[in-house]
């Protein structure tokens, strides 16, 4: 396939339904699983004071829970933005994503590492390195199917355009954040990723303001 | 986007599918990953005996595991009744059905849980407190949609509109009567969840009464 | 909805849609847990001997697993074919639909009974009773949706729905024979499942003779 | 069905799509369940330097998760190809449909053989087998879908068609390959298998050269 001709493809919704079809099952799965990892407490004493206490104990394991489904639903989210504009696919395309997914589906086994080795610099590492991970591939299939329009409407607003890009490295940049924080506060270094929130939210206004992105 | 004009979505239904399609995702792999928690057991001796009295010993787990089944199903069935009547989406609707699949990928955990510590209250208080959630979540989500026909038809019935909203409480209610229980008797506590059965169909007899909602 | 007049759900083929989409991703999940059973061997002795030695040891395993795969691939063909005749939904077929996946979520666990205890009678039986449930919950929906043409064209051959209904009954009637066999034979009862494939076949060929099922 | 008048469902897309879907979603859970085997490292001494070298010490396994995902990536992508030329369906498809998806379900559990007796002869004969059998299934359905057109459009062309013929053979030929070397350097025969990658982005070029292909 020419990536200078993918227009071949407009009239074929059904191919780029699939790969976006599959790549929704990848995330739902991912998001699933991440509950698996939570693991039934063996009490000695069957009391509702050593069940508390005990989930109480496992309370890492619950917030790396809790964080990894917010940060893949996001970046689901994040996926469903981009797809909402590109209406052509090409092998280029597919690579990039499957970059996205590659990443995705590692989050549970790094969500792992993180509930239970979250408190040592390299455990908030791996972390780091997955999520970065995602972002410059999203970043890199925004930017591949943006480029010259190559994928998406020709008439895309630019400052749109840029804008997801921008959200794109808000993610690597949070990532880059941890690891640096990670050195020398490495017990508290992972609440920097609730920052995430409040800076999509911020960059979320500001994208209203282009009518073209409607 | 703007929660004002969210119309600008009406002639995009793939959207919404998608939306609908991963919640269906997440749905399907959180009731088929249920039967992952059910054990083996371990015979010492190979018998028709030994395997069948190691069976009745994980009766509890056995229940657990039927009772979510049937909440599951019905909570997806529940979802299937709301997005039937949801014709347009925003970010406010998104992060709500997030916050149902939340709860949801949580069932199989707090189901664990159940089989394993559900005769002492607080063994029966997280899968209360799990099930309660999905119930709010699915308000909220409902109420969102419909206050002043946000995302839905604008001649849907409001009485058929409030019928679902009370069949969303149904599982709160039930939820803390399980809680309520299980002060004075945690070992029976859980039988309660039967009442969801009967409860959801006498609300649904009541709901045919409305002809606008076919 | 009163399941008298569910033709009110004809031109709204989404909502069929989504049944069918949330059974194939039952059946897909199901099928692809059926491989986690699979346990890497330990080995003492780190030798292409010791290795094919330790998978030749798990060959119940093996053939529980192969076994469950291309009878769910069956189970889900069957469910393709009842559904490809099915142009209405209503309560009534979503709660047998439901029974059908209650038996298919199962498998996987019965499987992995079957794989560790299939040589004693009461391991064939769990597995048998499994899929004879399957078979019943087919052939009740297919009754269910046929009678009286409730949920099909009612142009459908009834030589062509009740040809169907016989090929629900054959999985009852081979569970039905494996627990019989399992008391005598309990070592081989099992072997009776394949069966299946060369009966199916059969009816398949009488099924063809049938103009009306094209 | 007659597989000789197939042509009875080109009407009925939904059907057909229905098998595409299925086959993606098992690809998308095997995928995503190849991580599930990736395990958490048991450290003594939490430190950062445990914990890389507890991680490097897996680094077979991290080899074994990355080739299959990257793998499965390639045979979904492959099977996306087939299938956007396949306009028609009948027993046949979906019989070595469920072939390549058996040997496809099969990957997580080869794949964790891989990494863990990848150095030994027989640890890689497992894989081998695996990944030949998924090529020699896809080569089995391509050719029977374009024999004599019978589920493909009349006008496809053959020297196309020929081209996705020898593509499907690759995985055959590594794989032999593979089991080949593992008899003389079992130790480095598992990297023969990153000769798939430069090997399909040869044969690509060449297909490009086909414009019917487009």
């Amino acid at each position: 396939m020419d990536p200078n001709t993918p227009q071949a493809h407009v009239e074929r919704p059904f191919e780029l339904e699939r790969i976006i079809f599959f790549s929704d099952a990848v995330f739902a799965i991912a998001i699933t699983l991440l509950a698996l990892e939570l693991k039934l407490p063996d009490l000695k004493v069957q009391t509702s004071g050593a069940l508390l206490t005990a989930l109480a104990n496992d309370g890492t394991r619950f917030f790396a829970f809790g964080l990894s489904f917010w940060i893949i639903a996001a970046l689901w989210q994040g996926h469903h933005r981009y797809f909402r504009y590109i209406v052509r696919y090409d092998d280029g395309l597919i690579g990039r994503n499957m970059l996205i997914l590659f990443f995705t589906v590692l989050i549970p086994f790094t969500t792992l590492v993180l509930g239970e080795y979250g408190t040592i610099p390299a455990g908030c590492w791996l972390y780091a390195l997955d999520l970065g991970g995602v972002g410059l591939a999203d970043a890199a299939l925004w930017h591949y199917a943006t480029a010259g329009q190559r994928l998406v409407e020709s008439n895309l607003d630019p400052r749109f355009i840029r804008s997801l890009q921008i959200r794109a490295f808000v993610t690597v940049t949070v990532a880059g954040l941890v690891i640096l924080l990670s050195f020398s506060f490495s017990a508290y270094a992972n609440l920097a990723w609730t920052l995430l929130y409040p800076i999509q939210r911020l960059l979320r206004e500001r994208y209203k303001a282009y009518p073209s992105a409607g």
